[in-house]
């Protein structure tokens, strides 16, 4: 019975090399994602393993954290998109959830009476994340923006 | 054994009757909202059973969609925020489950850099969809605006 | 094949006829409680039908609150106390479970290092819900009060 | 095909160091929370692994506690709040989970009725908990406390 | 489209009106049991749904309880067995659950260890529940009967 | 990125061991019960993770089996009593938890009409494992006694 | 709002009647089987509802079990094969269920030494019952008799 | 902190031996069960994890399969017989619960008509699987026999 | 208490109508799409339930079916597209899971491949079944038909 | 306790070290497909770890990929088709699962009417995906290709 080694890193050990590197040269995601000439939203996405990033990408990311080799192979893997790729149960998480349980029914009520029958692309898909200033607290905004999809009808 | 009567309409029978009574006088959500004096997707999210409407409001909206007693009775009932508000299988509802599933470590990781250890409230929050024009076909644009709350350290 | 009727009235049936008769009422449970020379909690606690009422208690109530005889024989039945009495995705009581997920390992460790080997009751169990006034927001002050248990050994 | 180490310790791993070096050195958690000038229920939360650290925190326990670097270093993470924080089958856990279920819908009333639509933050939010002596028994008294937060109308 | 009546009562209906006659007429399970000329023990659960009745047995219980017609026909349907027999969230269950799980992999290993490999019948089984008085408090003693199955080897 | 070694042995490790050394001593959970002057049932269900053993109690038992020290020291830890202390789908448990499913409504009965509004506690509770000689085929008798507590009204 | 009646039997009701009918007649399934000129194992499924049945068997078990129209209607609905066809955690299936899930991992084994990559048809498939006569208690044989079905390569 | 070895070999690892082993000699497990004597269906079913084996026995096999020692200790061990002992959504093993579920209903109905109140034991159960040849396509046989087991009235 | 009649009809209803009179009048789903110039999939589909009609289209299919004016009303509600719309355990929709079980990766690598960073969609898309005949019996071929939708990069 | 080493790779091992060896060499799947003479479809999925591997085809993908004799091993071991095989929530395979989900229903009803009670096979089946271009954006057809096998009766 011969020792064979588990495989290399994948994605999620990926990331954690990234947030550990990001930590120790006090960078900012908003500077990470001027290198990449990406917005901030995407290149946190990509770079906690969400989002493909190119061979260029990567070489660029891997200079700027000062990454392994062996990171930088990770980080050219396919994206994790599946539901492993978030703890539901995390508190800011599960607020957004909550969003969907509470108002889903309405957005699919007015997104049927708006554009007729079909959904809000998911891929065809951005995301941006905003610091609203507030007097009486400053306030977090998401706006998801995503392509109206008819059914198609044969 | 003697038979009882089964309850009245709970808030879910009322959206229902809500919706049929819309669909038979051809009004738009708009134009109940501005009858209530409220938001359009506020008021989408009352009458389908998820916010709590106040004497006045469901007499307003009792004389505009010609509602019976027994429905008027049932809007004044407590809103109905669980799991069993929203069929999260179904296409437009799964799809934003998609994108917080995975968009959401970025999402987290970004409200933590920006604001610190806290979350983004569903209760002191505000949704808005609006649809964007674009040659390539519209688009739905949802803002999700919460309140940022701290943890508290004590 | 001959039709027969369904049973009476149970618990959450008599617990929706008790919500609409003290709205109708305009009565508070603090009013209520008084009369049965209970705790405000307990009573509503036991009207919405988790814990056990004696005749002499469903007489009282059905007096102050104008209920059918099909309502007063509803509430004398045992009380439903498993998972069906609560629905845990709704919002207030998310949280609760949310701050049990945050905390439960503190509070078992907390638990353990003061009492010993054992548990805290929810039998020997009291709760208190008190409105904590605050100028940066009112607060909802939760005690919940259990008598230890020590394993027993053998 | 190279060998990879696994990645580093992460806070469930710093939470079984910070109790073994607990139970070898006899300490408290009252006694290590007064160095950190924070209560012994945070404390004890956040050396769990449930709430966020400093620089300056982490050096005062790995001082007080003799830990590793390797440990100081995971205890800097970010917390873990999500469902793995906890062990819900657990039994001290478990019984609150069930106070939760039999008393929630009771809790949920009580709010709406002294507070309106809204919700007790589990955010804003604070929990002791005192040893009552009971000549019966002494009890467990655990304190919750959150603000109330009203829902949005827009 | 026409009308068809539901079906008649089932095991369930059955013994919700069972536990009304009892209540009603002030009877004990051990004189029903007495009269059937079975432990009270197999008697509560065959009167709950779980055990088939004789025609003989349900004619005895009919005149005891004076019940309709319909419910002695549904006394006589197969027992319900399954899953749905009972509420395992319910605490007085919970509890015996929760004692399976703390002391099963114990059992288990006694068993192996005294008998060889095999099972405990839960069908070759009996249970009997006893008030054991004592000074600290009454105590309930359950014993669990069954046939020890070794497993066949071919 | 160093690599960091895994933490050190879990109770279920050191049952794992017990175990080993059971066998290999060829000793019976009797005579490890007689040293430790507990039960058999008690001392099984310690060792194999799920009481609480005092450092005497390691002591004798590392002594009498001729463990590591890293197994005494995993001993010595807290106790897992929560879901993942037991595989309930093995067959010996299977049975038990059927038994609960099949009798449990008519337990929870029993014990209403006995001894009034409470449960049998699983915490100062007791079990006994017996061998009945029977010439149909030896039977499993199971004794669980657990004081009744009754529900606080307050 | 006008009220329209629930649709009509289905499958299940239908069973429901089949099982009535034929207690009430004192008639075995080996001779409705007869009549039909199937199996007896074929025709309970089939009766029970997961079979189809063609209008001439309708016709032939209408007139032996005296039937109403709507039963007979009902029986000609397609069968019900999905999950809700059986409850498995009722005793007699869970331990078909446990044989499966105990000898599974060898059923597999041994399909693939013999036949190759392939499965065991549930479609060109039956069972036959058989009672076996034995000193120590008589035994229930079940054949199950399924297509051997190879996997494409293409 | 010191490193401890992770615990040996289990079962599950015994049983990946087992097959490398069978592989590379080129063995059928009819020849492996003529030197146990025993069933080629319950050596299969042992040799995987799902059957006691005697240190006989494992002296036979490992000297049969050249097995290391480790793996000879690890077949030793009890057997693994809960939900992890096979995947059942593998396509045969799934195909057999798909059986279960269209047919369980109709063999518990028929195991009732032919036996009364019980069930088929799954412990004092063989199994067979035997090849039919058939110019249509050769048949998998399986045959499991139970012994029928009455349900005990006391 | 006032009785207030239950909600009308909805899709599911009007599909188990529509399902009776295709069978009353002998008509096959090619005819019914025939009318209504759409294909037989999209017809058959939605008039079970999972695609919205006009009212164009529900007056011709009420003449062509000779509908209830309550059943014709139902069709015209919005589609049931949720996770209720089909039970995933008939064995005809099981296997097509099981076949995206074991061929998904393989799809999924594909796709990334030939396509790049993207999805098929489920929205855009159109079904197709026909029948092939074949000398070793017939085969059902399905065609998906989906749109490639790349992942918006921002 | 001596150190045993963890077993060897697996066919998920042996697929991501294909990934690996196919992305450093620039190989497609047709490429590969091609040297084994089978179509790329089946070719992805045999060494993605679906579909069994002979020795010869082990032998010529080791040679073209330059793979490891451990991977090769592992290749030749059974596929691996339970759910575990894919991760359902992965964006690609969901909207698959959502196909099935909104259209499996019209697809039983149009195989019953077009075929009559049976299924479509699973194993008795092939897959093929292919690019159609289309001004408006490619598309994606997945061609499902299953015999027809109908239920027996007997």
């Amino acid at each position: 019975m011969t020792f064979t080694p588990l495989p290399n890193l994948n994605r999620r050990d990926a990331a954690t090399a990234v947030l550990a590197a990001k930590r120790r040269l006090g960078l900012t995601w908003a500077a990470i994602a001027e290198r990449l000439e990406r917005s901030t939203e995407w290149t946190t996405s990509a770079l906690l393993g969400q989002q493909p990033l190119t061979e260029e990408q990567v070489k660029t990311v891997r200079a700027l954290l000062d990454l392994d080799e062996a990171v930088a192979e990770a980080l050219l893997l396919p994206p994790l998109r599946g539901a492993g790729a978030v703890d539901t149960s995390e508190p800011i998480v599960y607020r957004l959830q909550e969003a969907i349980q509470v108002y889903g029914t309405a957005i699919s009520e007015l997104i049927r009476e708006e554009f007729g029958d079909g959904i809000m692309s998911a891929i065809d898909f951005e995301l941006a994340l905003e610091r609203v200033p507030d007097p009486k607290g400053d306030r977090v905004k998401l706006t998801l923006n995503g392509k109206f999809l008819p059914y198609r009808v044969w």
